[in-house]
């Protein structure tokens, strides 16, 4: 199963709107399910380094099949997964990437958001992971 | 002057509407003037490998403010610019980028595209830069 | 679809069983349709250098849906693809890299091959695409 | 000594085993004692970003031949080697990474197991590891 543009447009354009409706500037990437880029978009005035991080949080997502924000809260110091940003060319493992499902409920892809504190980064990657 | 995502979406719309229209499928890659990405898009079924050369068209075409095809002329064996895809993480030097301008001729980014000839690619790229 | 772990094994070992009936020692590498490696083998002797270009063989056949050989009669200087290799984090365009299909003619992933003459290293891949 | 392509083959079916045992899906990875790949094995369903960390892990193991969750606990923060993991081109300093042996207590390679737990993956890579 994997996500077809049509869709990726979707889940960006409603990460879009609920960017703007808490008054935010994101960087919003979509990947398929085997982690590559389907479709990007930086909205006007959004920072400039978020758009890798948008992308690594999507990959992240896809790589472990889980939000990105509980693959960060393993790989604190201490914690079983110290250090695992060090893979796969950079990973992101705070909030902001979330899976994509069709109604099976089978992966399709993954979202990720960066471009405001990692709560709206993940409200708004949510967002766009529920218009499908 | 810089191009909005609006813009970059247009661009995009133009693109894929051209590249349906003579039976192609694209990666398509809008960067603004500094070179950095604002908007992609790969259609359903378009070569993987064309997302990354895409996006290094529309960053190469606005590197040197010029079609990527220019670059590849020069960057021959024997010619001046030989081996300068060695450059800036990899440049692609043959057709499908070109420069992005507003209405007064000022550049505001590039668009580049890949999945098919370089001839397919350029005219897909051209009618995505009209489209402004 | 996609390729399975099963499928992959059976790839890589009839590709070892060519080998050794031509008296090669290979590297051979698959990957998923999402260009993600599935397994990998380095048979005794075999040049280290080939673990690299065996997989990038194998991504760039399904990065570009052909044979890893087609990419390169169209990237020599003066050809139209000219420095593509400098794309996707490294491309290799000699031959030795081929598509793996379904019985329904699905492409599932591709087989890379490294470690001898081209014409061998493609013999050998074929062998193995053949298994399916 | 070096480990053959045999050997590996016997190291991934054992912790394939292991890992169904278990019921967990894991990417393994075997080095020989040069820290070049011989053989890998995705099994199917396991995480996508477990293949490079699988790989890693193998490289860290005998890069510093000790376990790799031996070095995790030196590069905390405040501890001798924090920040180890810059090196060589990305290092995993958790569990899952052990050296393989030879019967004389030789060092011929390492494995790395990636795709659940960090108790798993040392659980499976030392069934790896005591195939041989």
């Amino acid at each position: 199963m994997n996500i077809t543009l049509e869709q990726a447009e979707k889940v960006i354009a409603a990460a879009k709107k609920k960017a703007t409706d808490i008054d935010t500037k994101m960087n919003i990437s979509v990947v398929d399910s085997g982690a590559n880029q389907v479709a990007f978009a930086r909205m006007d005035g959004a920072w400039l380094g978020s758009a890798d991080i948008a992308l690594k949080k999507a990959k992240t997502a896809r790589f472990f099949d889980m939000p990105t924000g509980e693959i960060g809260k393993l790989s604190q110091p201490g914690e079983p997964l110290y250090g695992i940003e060090h893979s796969n060319g950079g990973l992101i493992s705070f909030p902001g990437g979330v899976l994509l499902k069709n109604k099976n409920g089978d992966i399709i892809g993954a979202v990720g958001v960066s471009g405001s504190t990692v709560d709206n980064d993940h409200t708004v990657a949510t967002a766009g992971a529920e218009a499908l």
